[in-house]
């Protein structure tokens, strides 16, 4: 059977650099000989906020929990047809890509609201009914691929291991690690294209091929090192042990194996174009 | 004239704990006699999704730049009244308040949208037309105060300075220094309830004094010593100089003035309620 990659997207503009790209992964990946899903997150007018609405059929109709009515409403399969359809897509990807404009450092609303709705409680998080038991590196997405590629309005050096910004890793750690790797992914290093508004025909060109070979890799390239919480590192599956990261603190010391951490980790491989 | 606070939140259910403590900010804030301004996102049906209907009359008709159309529409006062209203509420606040529930690391997607959809170009980045001349510590929204107040499912463990989550203030480094100081804005350490989930009566008393004495103190509490861009620190505008922040790197390495860094400036002021 065909492997599936799931193409999950969030820009309107047709001519967008991210658009482009879109359409350069559903080309790449189908010449590769994959199955391509798409959740064109603006074409499909997504509902972005989480509320009431997403749970006609209430565990408790006096007072909105969301996680209680997240778990409710999956187990149930009372769920509304959007987000259901999404799960659905997701289990059976074996890779994800998220495709999407850096705006204040994250995801537009509507990406972010895809996570708050699809991402349920007994699915996400929350597996099996078995409270954080299973998560980072365990979990109901376990073992699927995950990939962001990012556009950024900014030159690669505000994002460098001492730009102002702050590198880009580090900002998308709540993602890629808190939101990805927490539900069970192997999550890639990002790939990233900086200065989109100024870049030239050649920028552009030269942005494409180096997304083209990252999707030829998709299934070969080494996930971020990310510690797994069932790896022993975390012995009350709460805190690092004292045995790892010696010395280490703050995001950097969820990276295994790296001389300093984190940015290492990554920036050998997270592409840098523009300016 | 009375000082001006905004409370800015995002949360649907009139009896959860987000929301108790937005009614304790008003309450307390007016007792102190701030005039207190509120934006509730989702009694307000926050149009969370940043898109072509924000731009009734575009420069470009043919092909949508959000950067340009946001420039545009804000510098022709052609915006939609509900983000120009949100706009004329910051410009008048001398502080503002951001009250939510942390989803997966980050604000929900109604927020998220309000901060897509009010910070123009030419207000929030891009101030006065002059590219990245202005942000970080100075800005269009230079000098007023900015806190985070989150409730938090987990435990406060997780977010600790080894914790498996990350530490907290690392997470919310794209809010606070990305978003908020980029402005201009003092930001305060991040008031944070944990283990939401199981708080008993006793805890959520707790957490309401401990977010009183930090509302007595909005006005006093010293801000998160984030480097200014215009402070020397970044000779280049882009990248932290070689005299500074010597041997450090990635997010902390933007706090000054701290033996090692951002956990640190922070760690002792961020209330850990819960368990």
């Amino acid at each position: 059977m065909k492997k599936q990659v799931l193409l999950v997207t969030a820009h309107p503009e047709p001519t967008s650099l991210t658009r482009r790209l879109v359409e350069l992964s559903a080309k790449t990946l189908e010449q590769q000989g994959y199955e391509v899903l798409q959740s064109d997150l603006y074409g499909m007018h997504w509902k972005a906020v989480f509320d009431e609405r997403d749970f006609p059929y209430r565990a408790d109709p006096e007072r909105l929990s969301f996680v209680t009515e997240s778990g409710h409403s999956y187990s149930t399969g009372t769920q509304p047809d959007d987000i259901a359809s999404e799960q659905q897509k997701l289990l059976a990807a074996d890779a994800v890509i998220f495709q999407f404009p850096l705006w204040w450092f994250g995801m537009p609303a509507i990406l972010k609201g895809w996570v708050d709705r699809v991402f349920a409680y007994g699915l996400a998080y929350g597996f099996k009914g078995a409270g954080n038991r299973y998560r980072y590196g365990d979990g109901g997405f376990k073992g699927k691929r995950a990939l962001l590629s990012v556009t950024v309005g900014g030159p690669a050096e505000d994002y460098s291991t001492r730009g102002i910004n702050g590198p880009l890793e580090q900002l998308l750690f709540p993602i890629t690690h808190g939101t990805l790797f927490f539900t069970g992914m192997n999550v890639l290093p990002t790939y990233a294209v900086y200065g989109t508004g100024s870049l030239t025909a050649e920028g552009v060109a030269a942005a494409e091929a180096a997304w083209r070979s990252r999707l030829e890799r998709l299934f070969e390239d080494t996930p971020i090192p990310f510690r797994s919480q069932s790896s022993g590192d975390y012995p009350d599956r709460h805190v690092l042990g004292g045995h790892v990261a010696i010395g280490q603190s703050g995001l950097t010391a969820h990276v295994a194996d790296t001389p300093d951490g984190y940015s290492t980790a990554v920036s050998g491989e997270t592409v840098m174009m523009g300016s």
